[in-house]
């Protein structure tokens, strides 16, 4: 049986979405348990008549962390909370995984910290998937800024692990891997990404070259590597843009007469479509590649949608044993 | 009478759309004169009957540095290019500013090594004027990627240069200038990032402190300061999603059957609304910060308008006497 840890008290639904996820996910995964942790009455309460204790376990926790909390202090001094005590559950092996909605810096640190890093890889990073223009494509960014600070060889082994996602659990075959950088040549970038590139070249990853930040969206890469610095910028500035332009066409729909308001009734399915192939939640959760265990953040504002998404995703994650992969292809190294 | 030199063969639209914007604007501008730099029989024959020579001059070259060419090599070995002879004539002090559409690292590359740096001013950036959410804001973002490598130091001067910008040709008082970093927190980036927080804190600039990524398009600072890798990256993920969402909208929107077309008849005042209130174009070109006169860059994709708003743009910064403010603002220093 896989066991997935959930932190059931992060983020804004906690927790009726996380319970309403792994209500609607349980018959599926019929080979996996469900460890939620939190205040236990509530969430018995919530389970109502679908406790079902063989495939799901209730944890009582005394304290959650805040959005806000500075993450190291906050794993330090909240070990009695759902996420610590979560982590603390797969660290002495009584889980396999890790989801959570909460914190994402207090996450990062349960994971180095808690669960700890595989040998061989110096630094984790932090990796969604994002859809691209066409509806059947999709790319994995790493690393969107679980380090402030980087270095090529950091990034050479996000590259790689990223790479393995795709293919095991995106089924992408010989994933087309690029580099984020300020310009399509081979000597493009600063000193951090001439020697990124310099690794990716000489590695065995599919690696195309350089991709700049307006071609990420249009699925040229199945995998980009990046800097945590600038691939958060880049992420936070995609999310900012597509935010501010949806609300934009609302807002113009809504104020330009009658007859404007007539024809955004009868464009509601194509703007139903556009918001489907833009919705990351089928993708699952920013998976959290480097640690011993995975560890997966589901967005702080998400419904059950997303969260029964990325239930699903690290029970294919243990199914393909992709940290097993990882240990084995790194340690040697 | 304030001059402008303008590389007339740049961009795909050249010389057509640079001679239409000339025309349309120098009526308005009526202290100002134009140098075309490009093909001279062909700028005379689309001039026509207005080629009035008290106003356009016409300085024949024979080559154009192509968009691919490597910059630096581009402008040493075509000194006889559009681009390099009007930047000459801004260094003989025959023309106050330089305007083009071609390759912008060439331009960047002639902006230096032909036209030269203000004293105080260790590298020069590169600022476009972006839209925010609300109509009537905008903001001023530098460097977007002129300096792969950055200091502190470049991004405080950035941010002063850019803060006179914003307060002389935008005529925003007391401008608040941001840091593009990964987090709100005082202590957030890496080393870069946390040196120029310290020297923008310490500095007698408006600063608002960190901004991020999906807070740039909404008008939270009227100048952001970032490195120009991570603002080059910005940038081009801004633009990138808009076209991919826009296209996706219209895509949605012709395949979705006949009521759905009729919808989007309906709607096109509202999308035209929306187009607008994204243009750049009204605020002119990038300008490239630092230099001991303005050298602007317009989009090698624009038509006359956004051309049209750079030379207004560019006779505001002549009349502001923006060069001679950093001259004595940053000599002493």
């Amino acid at each position: 049986m896989k066991r997935i840890a959930i932190d059931a008290m992060g983020g804004e639904n906690a927790p009726e979405a996380i319970i309403e996820a792994v209500l609607k996910v349980k018959d599926e995964l019929s080979q996996t348990q469900f460890i939620l942790f939190g205040d236990a009455d509530l969430i018995r309460q919530k389970l109502g008549n679908n406790y079902d204790q063989k495939r799901i376990q209730v944890v009582a926790t005394q304290s959650i962390i805040g959005d806000e909390e500075e993450p190291v202090k906050a794993i330090r001094s909240k070990k009695d909370s759902s996420m610590v005590q979560a982590a603390q559950f797969v660290k002495a092996g009584k889980a396999d995984a890790l989801l959570s909605l909460g914190n994402t810096g207090a996450l990062l640190a349960s994971g180095i910290f808690i669960i700890g890093r595989i040998k061989g890889i110096p630094r984790p990073g932090l990796m969604p998937t994002l859809p691209a223009k066409d509806y059947h494509h999709a790319f994995d960014i790493i690393d969107v800024g679980a380090n402030a600070q980087s270095k090529p060889e950091y990034l050479l082994k996000w590259a790689q692990m990223a790479s393995f996602y795709a293919s095991k659990i995106r089924k992408i075959e010989n994933p087309r891997v690029a580099l984020l950088n300020n310009g399509a040549e081979s000597d493009k970038g600063d000193d951090l990404h001439q020697g990124a590139y310099n690794l990716l070249q000489d590695s065995n990853l599919h690696f195309i070259g350089n991709i700049e930040g307006n071609e990420l969206m249009i699925g040229k890469a199945d995998v980009v590597v990046t800097d945590g610095f600038t691939g958060n910028a880049a992420l936070k500035s995609i999310e900012g843009m597509a935010s501010v332009l949806l609300h934009s066409l609302k807002d113009s729909l809504l104020h330009n007469g009658l007859l404007t308001k007539l024809g955004a009734a009868l464009i509601k399915k194509a703007v139903a479509d556009l918001r489907a192939k833009y919705d990351t939640a089928r993708y699952g959760g920013a998976v959290f590649l480097g640690l011993k265990a995975p560890v997966v953040k589901t967005h702080g504002r998400s419904d059950w949608c997303p969260i029964y998404y990325t239930l699903k995703q690290i029970d294919t994650i243990l199914d393909e044993e992709l940290i097993k992969i990882f240990t084995e292809e790194f340690a040697q190294k």
